[in-house]
């Protein structure tokens, strides 16, 4: 066998490997794109929902003194469907987080496998790629998290008020606000 | 907001999500299909010639009383060069092996991100692909590790004759059929 005859077919295995490896990079990055959308998306959804919360809470404790308690209760009710809301939402963001972990990973191995195959600039564009939505999603996170934060303390701060009002007034022991406040650390404790 | 247009958006990126995870099965299981006919292309031209080498020296061994030493050698570098073409294909599927295996970790991952999708059907062809290729690669390999363990055998079974004959005729020691003995097991030694 001459060599040029054995040569050929090897370098278009070459050509054919480099090829489908570049077109992974491409459905790896439309993958990507979706699931950064959906998990940015969806966070942002979450932190609004945080928002309406901490607003609501505020206004609770504000009002405290010149509710009745039918109207204490009807806050209330309203509360608790926004907590019902933010947890929804908090599941959902976080399965759309799994999904965008798993593209992550499966454009990093699709980076490695196009740089092995020599389709080096479909490798670099994935890893800028990669790069700038882990920069995207960080800073949607942290607005995540400053949201709870301040919803977390504005509940110890409420706790402290209602406590120092119990001791005032006995009879108001165990009121939507303190059994609020007594599931809460459950929610806001997870670590990301 | 009604509950209607929240949740359109959020069918809609899941939907985006599967598709997108459906398409990255398509392109790895290109990738994969041109790995793997790569690597059996590549392990069958090793195979080849190693069978290529192995007869060679058959006829060297059957042919060595009859042969003068200029005759003796002009097979021998023939040998050398059956041999370096063994380990140039060898070095070109253990290359193309890597890819194969790069190909069959993108393609799980890939099955696993469309089975969390929800593209249950694409993620179950990816599967069976994989099984299927691993299957063909497996059989190829045997057909590889045959011919090698013929190659040893007829090599053991050379150095065996060589001891026996160097001992009548202590001349002929370090003949080019031992010395091409000796270095064998570093290339016959690796574990698939």
């Amino acid at each position: 066998i001459p060599v040029g005859q054995r040569s050929e077919p090897a370098l278009s295995n070459e050509y054919l490997i480099k090829r489908a490896a570049a077109l992974v990079t491409d459905s790896t990055q439309t993958l990507l794109s979706q699931t950064t959308y959906a998990l940015i998306d969806s966070l942002t959804e979450y932190t609004k929902a945080v928002y309406t919360l901490l607003s609501l809470q505020k206004k609770y404790t504000s009002l405290l003194d010149k509710m009745n308690s039918s109207e204490q209760s009807a806050v209330w009710q309203v509360m608790i469907g926004a907590r019902v809301q933010m947890k929804k939402l908090q599941e959902e963001y976080l399965k759309y987080e799994a999904s965008w972990a798993r593209a992550v990973s499966l454009s990093e191995m699709a980076a490695e496998a196009a740089y092995q195959a020599g389709a080096d600039h479909a490798s670099v564009t994935v890893k800028n790629h990669i790069q700038l939505v882990q920069i995207q999603v960080q800073e949607t996170r942290e607005l995540a998290l400053r949201a709870e934060a301040l919803l977390a303390a504005s509940q110890s701060e409420e706790i402290m008020k209602t406590i120092t009002e119990d001791k005032n007034n006995p009879a108001d022991a165990g009121s939507p606000v303190s059994s609020l406040s007594e599931d809460v650390p459950e929610a806001y404790l997870r670590e990301d």
